[in-house]
């Protein structure tokens, strides 16, 4: 057994129950995306928020123990990905990668944002011409230094 | 003569000059994103920027007409980016790419977000651990229809 | 199970029942292109749709749920598709690419056309000379803005 | 000299003196679809169309027989195209590639639709809802036979 | 069920009772080019072929009905193909592919020789100094058209 | 100066002059397939062959030179090629691979059919239903020894 | 079952069991070298070395049919070989490739060293500054020839 | 200027003067392998022996300067090469890898054979059968070991 | 049975029972990253090292012998790793690989710093600034010697 | 002109020069490893350390400017590097990357060791048995946290 195991037990234990990412988010003290995150097998969970994982998707002592260890980190079968909706953010990377590498280093100098020390919320806002999905991310600037 | 020099003259001057992306972008009606965006060859401009942006590198007709063409997109040189700020982007699409799809199609039902009505934004925020990038994209919501 | 299970039964049940896509795109309310679409993974259904599916292919309520779940899609095992005919599109798109990018901006100005908002249409077209496949694609025009 | 020089300055000049695809297409005696791709490198041109290409775009005796040669063909510069007009397309036959494939062998049987023996239009559709891009692909079945 | 697993019991079967291919052709109406290929799942069969197919290797009805639709083609697992055998024809690919491009254009004009229209013979020639293999490729000239 | 620059003038001097590679073939005692290969830079000349060759493209002596060595081969600029006379080529060897493997072991046991003994003929079949190429490969065959 | 699985039964018995190679090949009349490359899936052997093979690993008559078929070749899971050992040899090539090429071409002209009739041997020399393996190639050489 | 350069400087004045690399090598005190992997950018040189190098090929100071650099190494141009005689080379790795692996193994133990501390020479062969290329690798070994 | 399976078996066991992989090096003569290297299937064990795991994770008789073999070495799934802590280490080697290059030979001369006879130390370093972790490597030089 | 540009001309004086690494940073008020990663493009130069480095290698006053620029980072031309020095360290990324990831995860939680708040120290360690390459690499942990 390993963790993509488990993560295939809880997606199938959510589509056979049709229950709900938001509602399921709800029972932790954790953002929805960053719940989802982990339930899809890229973060590590406390042994708390195992446990409750483990109520709520009818989990075995095993898999409950696998939540808690590090997952080796990717949700993407292919280096270019073909989901035309996660496609959509790999085109933005490439089409204003270099935009945001210049208007980033223009403000704060050599150094990334953080995909670690990060956090992202998606919304929903309403507009007449369309809805729209706002997505804010933020991360901290990391410098480097020399040494 | 293609786009791609035009470009590559446009770094040139502003490196040359010690010009800021800021100050640059003020010149035009529009927002800081975009035009760093058109002027790394990702954009289209009409007569009129094209025009500025002539005056302000000291372009050449030709050059000034390229401006106006619809490039071939696409700004980064390997399908896996190796620059660490640019990555730090891919790897947010590779971690919480599949986190990201759930939650939107939760929300909206089967479609994408646009990467073409779209639009970004980013700021600094300041934080006592450490300033943060934060960055908003907006993009409308498209959805697949039984046809 | 996910949803790649769902489709290889639905093709192995066509298979072994010697059904026709054409008949049983009847029995939805929907063109046979979107309705194969569908069965082959790639659309998500509505409760009704999947219903009608669960009776055609005799699936199970778990299977019936998957089917209105949004799908990861893309249906090609490799990059550059080695199936003969489907390569032939792969090819399209390789010698006409450049061809179909002017001729659609020189028409609508910077943008793209839609595969979202999108339909296809296939239909066979006699001809003494050797009947011919005709496809009429047909997707809406979005535009790039300055924002 | 080879055919990508005599294709880059054809795009030259046409930027250069701001001339239009159609406009340049009425001089010839086919449609606007095979005049671009012949253009862009991609088709064997005659040597009346030829000498025709030759006075619109002031090039010498070598670059006109060049036009005459077989191109090697392919226009995009890598497997997975970048620019998002373009890639759409290719997500095309990701996405729908199956369905293609299953449609065209259950009315045709087994075999492929030319690419060769192929002919495409490209039109713009008025729609209230947004204007949509037409296009139609006609291409003749060539069936694989037992031998 | 799919194709493939039908091709793997196939071939199974063959090495297990220890069948030759020129045996097995010898009961099909057709070139043991054409029976080999259908046999290890590039070729769709006609009823009777499958049928006749069924008897040889033991099929079941599920079995049988799959030969009778046309697989998704392309046997080899990678792109470079790595058996030194059928290297060898990639490297005549792309050694000679040039080479066979400028006589053929040059004898026929832009076109390409089918692939599907297409014909192939593998005999020994007996020769003193090691015998040869002899492979007559036919393969039908289809021409680019002006449209 | 390398090899590929001697290539690249020897078909530029072909298309300018207009002449045809069986009329240039005819001065070498040589096939036609054979004189094509080298000249495109996958042959190494001899010291009369390559002075042949000097004549007719008007060479320096030190290109000459260069057609005396053997070349680094592999005419192609992607893995996978692109142009479509080319690709069916790459397509047979995908599609008939495995059958071409099975009927030459069959035949010969455990070896390949050599692409350096070699030799190839391109020939028009004259076809009411289409003219035909037909291509014959002779190949000695080597086979692998217990040692 | 195909030959792959023969193979991992092989290595596993190997391993249980605790057998040495060197030991495994005095059974056969041939060196280790060939012997463990036909172990490991890469050679075709005769009946009677299928035979002794089948005693030492217990197999089934159906795995003993299975080693006397022509294996499709190529024992590396990746192009580029991940296994320290077997990337110096993938390194011995990359480094010193244009360098054997040199050599050989120099001393026998256009051609290529076979790699069928072939044969290698493994030895290890005694060094007091340490141990050093001792590998020997031979491949025959064979000539590209004008036709 | 960087060693390609100077590399490319070698081969080329190599050709025009029509120079052996048999003779070139006597002019230094290492065998005609190493001198060779030298010249083509592969390895480093003393000081008198890049100063001998100067003599041969005509090269100016700068150029004598870089042959004392420790070059980039890697001498082909694909992961995958494509000249046939190189790749014979990547064939053997390819099929002859994992019995190297298990044969180097099972008399040293873990480790690897050196690609650095080796050496090669390359013999011709006379046979009546045909001449042999002959090739004799020898590299340290290296073993893992616990720490 | 294959390497690959015990070492899924022992991560299994592991995470099962809540073991660290500190306390299980310190049941073996050696450093924690060794173990921890040999556990993930990367080193071969000595037989009393294997028979220490068997005991600590309840492997059979087989299991324990496999852990005596060279394993194929390679732990990452992709040659670009996917999981962030592991490319942070591929982002070095490819921003300061061509540093480490440089220096490496200014000190030492032509050769390579070993990853066989190497050894690795893992290390906490609290920091009022933020924890640092802190990685000694040490490798023997090896170097390029004239042959 | 860009940063590349400046990069290929500081290597070029350096080694038309015969400068060394070590005097040149001792120049700089930084360590070594830091002044050869920038001076090799992937480091961000303050206005004071591009004069000294125009100094030194007698730039201009445009090459002075682009010094400043934060570069495009990425120093390697292959995704999986050729050269061997540097490709020894991808093997210990290969090979140690699991390890290293399982004993940071035991020692700190969820996170990475930054690539950016990092490091390096590169010295040589004398040793009777040969001498040692030995690398210190300190980076900040980084954890992930619940939001």
């Amino acid at each position: 057994m390993d963790r993509t195991e488990v993560t295939k037990k809880i997606v199938s234990v959510k589509v056979k129950k049709g229950m709900k990412w938001e509602t399921i988010a709800k029972k932790y003290d954790a953002s929805k995306e960053w719940v989802v995150a982990a339930l899809l097998g890229q973060m590590q969970m406390t042994k708390k928020q195992a446990e409750i994982t483990g109520k709520i998707f009818g989990l075995t002592d095993e898999e409950v123990a696998w939540l808690q260890i590090v997952p080796y980190k990717g949700s993407l079968p292919t280096a270019v990905p073909t989901d035309p909706l996660i496609y959509r953010w790999y085109e933005i990377v490439n089409v204003y990668g270099t935009t945001i590498k210049e208007l980033i280093h223009e403000e704060f100098g050599d150094g990334i944002m953080s995909a670690i020390d990060f956090s992202m919320d998606i919304q929903r806002e309403a507009d007449p011409k369309g809805d729209r999905v706002n997505v804010v991310l933020s991360g901290k600037f990391l410098s480097y230094k020399t040494y």
